[in-house]
């Protein structure tokens, strides 16, 4: 089977809610996409921790199928987020950033994995991600996320980047910040317009859109009463996403479409728990059970 | 065929938009929703105009399939309202609202319609809601449209009428303000523990979800580029679905899911043209094919 390969922060998340806080937990983009596709096809890491990056963390993506190859480990602490919650889960508030070893972050791809025809780019500088891609020879599918902060201090090397890749994931504030367009169609059509065949756009508890070519897909989110930690789900949602496709070896429109439920499938699991203890424990029957509520909630 | 019964508002719209103004046009939450179930079944239209109510629109009603044996003419003006949308249709500012004759409506259903079987109780007062349902005899299903203000000011009414309908509509955000609860999972199980087995929860753009018993069907709106005119369109959206109702004769779960489908479709013609000139154009054929858009947009 085809193997993914996924280049994104590894880091330490301080997550402050209404009424727990949970110090120093799992988190980063590239931990959460890498599991999350581990799901389904073999996954390869980029990234870079410093010497605190405990053994535990280092077992527990080995025994989830990522291959860590690709993990520098360097003089340093790892990158460190602290935030809070609303009440409701709604928005976070930053607290401190530790950028930590993650500044200086080059990602070097090693060899073996220049010829992995799944990459995703997760939502890093731009700049790096284009880094990543001259590395990439032969590529089938590059997706991309990003995040408002880029199309604020980075707008002309992401749009560099976009007009490179072939599928951009981005939620519905940052595809109308980015196009200047707050219809959503309008959005997708321009940021085709800009290279990619292929772009998602995440409205959060309202699910997704896919835009492939002319076609459009919309899958809603999976009504859930009780949500723990939301961090981490747009990640989970594109590893999946790209694991799927992978362990299906095709980038048509029906696997897009499956990829996209199956995206929300584990974002779906992703928020049910702190960190990615949740994420660690669905096991294939779970998954497939959720996969077909979305369809018992979409059929008519 | 069975008939449905609708009770709501007759009235004039001036609308302001952008680049241009539609001064007393057609509108009224009977209005839209008598025109969009009249594409299903046979429709009664309850409501009241002044003496102004122009012969044009009574024969366009007419020839829509409504019957106005309901439809009082008194002494007086129809009720006006003149609204400005903002640039991108998402809000929209009450500039006046002259209630004229609408002020002293007091509902008398014609014996004729009280067997009616399907009955929508438009936006009105819920008081005027409650005396709507002492007058029918033996509904099979009694839908009911509420909005903000009647939470507002007729919170204890309107939650005897809850108590007393099986299927209450009400968009995301008045189902937070009538329960208290910002998980719409939540407040739509709060609402049927109130009464309706059925709750359906309207997202705007983000489509609907319907609850039906423990069930849960979610559906998308279509997406749409150009919108002209968004006014109307909850009722649109009602009318449509209690029409597919009547017409299939039955309240079960596969149908009620087709009817939300199909109020979805109706809807998106709604807003595609100013008042209801598009929703008095679009043909059968035209209605099944953007059916089958919604089939194509949600399948996977």
């Amino acid at each position: 089977m085809p193997s993914m390969l996924v280049v994104g922060s590894v880091a330490f998340d301080t997550l402050h809610f209404a009424t727990e806080s949970h110090p120093r937990v799992l988190g980063g983009s590239a931990v959460y996409a890498a599991i999350a596709g581990a799901h389904f096809a073999p996954v390869q890491l980029v990234g870079v921790v410093g010497r605190d990056f405990p053994d535990s963390a280092i077992h527990l993506l080995r025994s989830r199928n990522v291959d860590l190859g690709g993990l520098e480990v360097v003089d340093g602490e790892t990158f460190h987020w602290e935030g809070r919650y609303s009440d409701d889960l709604s928005s976070r508030q930053t607290i401190r950033t530790d950028l930590n070893v993650f500044a200086d972050f080059r990602p070097k791809i090693p060899d073996a994995y220049r010829d992995t025809p799944y990459v995703m780019l997760g939502n890093i500088d731009p700049t790096l991600q284009l880094e990543v891609l001259e590395q990439i020879r032969a590529p089938k599918l590059v997706i991309a996320d990003t995040m408002n902060l880029w199309i604020d201090i980075k707008n002309d090397a992401l749009r560099e980047l976009v007009r490179r890749i072939d599928l951009l994931i981005l939620n519905d504030e940052e595809a109308m910040q980015l196009t200047g367009h707050k219809n959503l169609i309008k959005a997708a059509r321009n940021l085709q317009d800009m290279g990619p065949d292929t772009v998602i756009i995440k409205k959060g508890e309202h699910g997704a859109l896919l835009f492939e070519g002319a076609d459009v897909f919309a899958v809603p989110a999976l009504p859930l009463e009780a949500v723990a930690d939301p961090t981490g789900a747009g990640d989970t949602f594109a590893g999946a996403l790209l694991g799927y496709v992978a362990k299906q070896d095709s980038v048509d429109g029906a696997t897009l479409r499956r990829a996209v439920v199956y995206g929300s499938t584990l974002a779906s699991y992703c928020v049910e728990g702190v960190s990615t203890h949740r994420l660690v424990t669905v096991d294939t029957a779970a998954l497939q059970t959720r996969f077909e509520q979305f369809r018992k909630l979409t059929t008519f």
